[in-house]
Parts: structure tokens; C-alpha cells; sequence
């Protein structure tokens, strides 16, 4: 079980048995059913989730009454509503499953904790919070000058053997496009 | 002139003279002219920026010629293309001066090379990211869900008192709305 969180972080920076162990006591594994909820709009925010299996997103339900997806999560990806965990405001997204999954989760005071304490853990989160700016960069870019087909092409390319799993209606969401768009971009 | 750093610095953790000597070392101090390129599309990025004075903006020129704005910086501001500076990619953003303007540089290879030495180096660099994440995901969200009046409001709130030094034109580009637009938004 705790082999998945090694060799996560050991992508970014290898550790000794030690070090492992220790950072390894920071985090807490949680099981997850299909529509369960691990953050919900309005509520506080306090852990950050890492996915071992599964398959989660993250969005909020808009004006219209529309669900606007900002991302899916499975396999090695991160997941939360960065803003209200690093900035202690309530939750303007809502994180939920897909399908049943498991994450390790990670609180804001554990977070810091184990930076404080282990330099490498540092380095891992700031280099993991690099990589996950660039990812977002490449989502507004995206929406500010791409077409649906572009972006539609872009999430198979990104999401490639897992696009199958997620259901029409939430990619259409994620592509700000309505089913029958998304219908036409998947015979065009 | 290093007292600007310092203070940026300090406002996330707590340097002795030592440390901000040593970390200072790492920094290039560079003036540009109003109009100036400090990034062009396509060229390689090697260089973060932090802006000790003046007024930038980040953006690109979209397939049917128009330019679209990712972010104005000021002082206390950092600006690059993020993922061509840490996925060692050619820009797709441009960075270039509305006014003359001051700025810190670090390169890649500095920036690594102060985290190693000096983790108090780290650890402010990886709040900066998360901050920096987290200013993205509202520009995203307000993108995917706001009007474009909740859109100008934010964007008043957040530049506040420069955002008259930045002209209309460049803040209907930043909204992704028509000069004609904002004008009625301006007087709405």
C-alpha cells in the first residue's frame, strides 16, 4: 500500500528508508465510493488528496445550475480546491468520485510539519506545486484561445486511456461544450 | 535598490543578513523600457521575474490575430511562461513592459541551486507557487463561470489602484471582451 507513495514522491526526489517512513506518518489513507464526496461547496478545506486508484473531479456548480468541471484526477494526480486550503476560505469548488477510489490525504498543518522537518519534502511539494501551475497555465490557455475541437483533442491526448471511463456529460463540462457539440467532435 | 528583495522576501519567512547576502547573489537587477520584450513567443525561457517597479503584461496572439492577456504584473509581481521556464519548452506567452519597468531575474539553474543551499530559499519559493496556483484557479474559474461585468469587478478589486495606468484596450483583451463591451461596463 504505502509502495504507491514512495515511489510517487521518489519521481521527484529519492529517500532513504528513513526519511520515507517518516513522511510517510504524515499522511492518511482513505477509501472512497463512486459519488462520494471529499469536499463539498461552502465547507472548509483542510487536506490536500494525492489518488492511489480511482478516478475523481473537481468543479462547482455555476448560476445557470451548470456543473463546470476544472479537472479530473486519477492514478498519481493531485486533487483539492487549492485556494480555500491554502488560503483558508471556504470551499468554492466540490471534489467527488467518479468511481470508487483511494487517496492519501495530507492536512495543512501536516503539510507544513513535514516541510518543516524534512528538507526533500519541501523540495517535493514545491516541485509537485510547480508542475501543477503549468498544468493549470495550460488549461486557462486553453480556454482563452483554443477551439472546442483543439480542446477536445488536448483532453484525449492528456487523458488519453482513462478518457473512456469518464461519462460524456462530464467531459462536455470539462470542454464547455454541450453534449451534442461534444458529439459532433467525436465523429468529426 | 536590495532592500525591495529583501522585504518581498520576508513577507513569507524570516532572513538573517547572512542569508539574504547569500541569496541575493543569486538575482540579476534589470531595467527595461515601456514596450520591451523580457520573453518573446517561441524563444527558450530560462529566466523567472519579479517586479520591483513599473507595470508588465503576459498574454499571446490567438490563430485569428488578436491578443489575449493571461496577467499584468506590478511591484511584488512575479511573471514568466511558467511551464516553457520549468518544463524547458519554447514560450507560448510573450512578457512585455506597459511602462518602464524594474525587475529581479533567477534563472532556472539559480533558482535550483539557492533551494539546495538555502532552505529557507525553498520553502519561499514553494509558497510563492502555491500562491501563484491559487491566483490561477480563480482566473480560470472566473473564466469558466463569471459574466463578464462579475469579471471587471474582480479585476478593478484585484489591480485596484493601477488599474487606471493600464489601457482599455489591454483590460478588454484581460476580460475577453470587446472595447465596446467594457465600455459599457465602465459606465454601468
Amino acid at each position: 500500500m504505502s509502495d504507491f507513495l514512495r515511489k510517487h514522491i521518489e519521481n521527484i526526489v529519492r529517500l532513504s528508508d528513513e526519511e520515507y517512513e517518516e513522511i510517510l506518518e504524515f499522511f492518511q489513507f482513505r477509501k472512497y465510493r463512486k459519488r462520494q464526496f471529499l469536499i463539498q461547496e461552502n465547507q472548509k478545506v483542510d487536506e490536500l488528496f494525492i489518488v492511489k486508484s480511482g478516478l475523481l473531479k473537481c468543479g462547482m456548480i455555476d448560476d445557470s445550475g451548470k456543473e463546470q468541471i476544472l479537472q479530473f484526477a486519477t492514478e498519481d494526480w493531485w486533487i483539492s480546491d487549492y485556494t480555500a486550503f491554502y488560503k483558508h476560505q471556504p470551499a468554492r469548488l466540490a471534489v467527488d468520485c467518479i468511481d470508487d477510489s483511494e487517496v492519501y490525504s495530507i492536512t495543512y498543518t501536516q503539510m507544513n510539519e513535514v516541510c518543516r522537518r524534512i528538507p526533500k519534502a519541501e523540495h517535493f511539494f514545491r516541485v509537485k506545486s510547480n508542475l501543477g501551475y503549468c498544468a493549470l497555465q495550460d488549461r486557462v490557455l486553453a480556454l482563452m484561445t483554443k477551439t472546442a475541437k483543439e480542446r477536445y483533442e488536448d483532453f484525449i491526448h492528456q487523458y488519453s486511456e482513462w478518457s473512456n471511463r469518464i461519462p460524456k456529460q462530464l467531459i462536455a463540462s470539462y470542454l464547455g461544450v454541450s453534449r451534442e457539440t461534444l458529439s459532433r467532435l467525436y465523429t468529426s
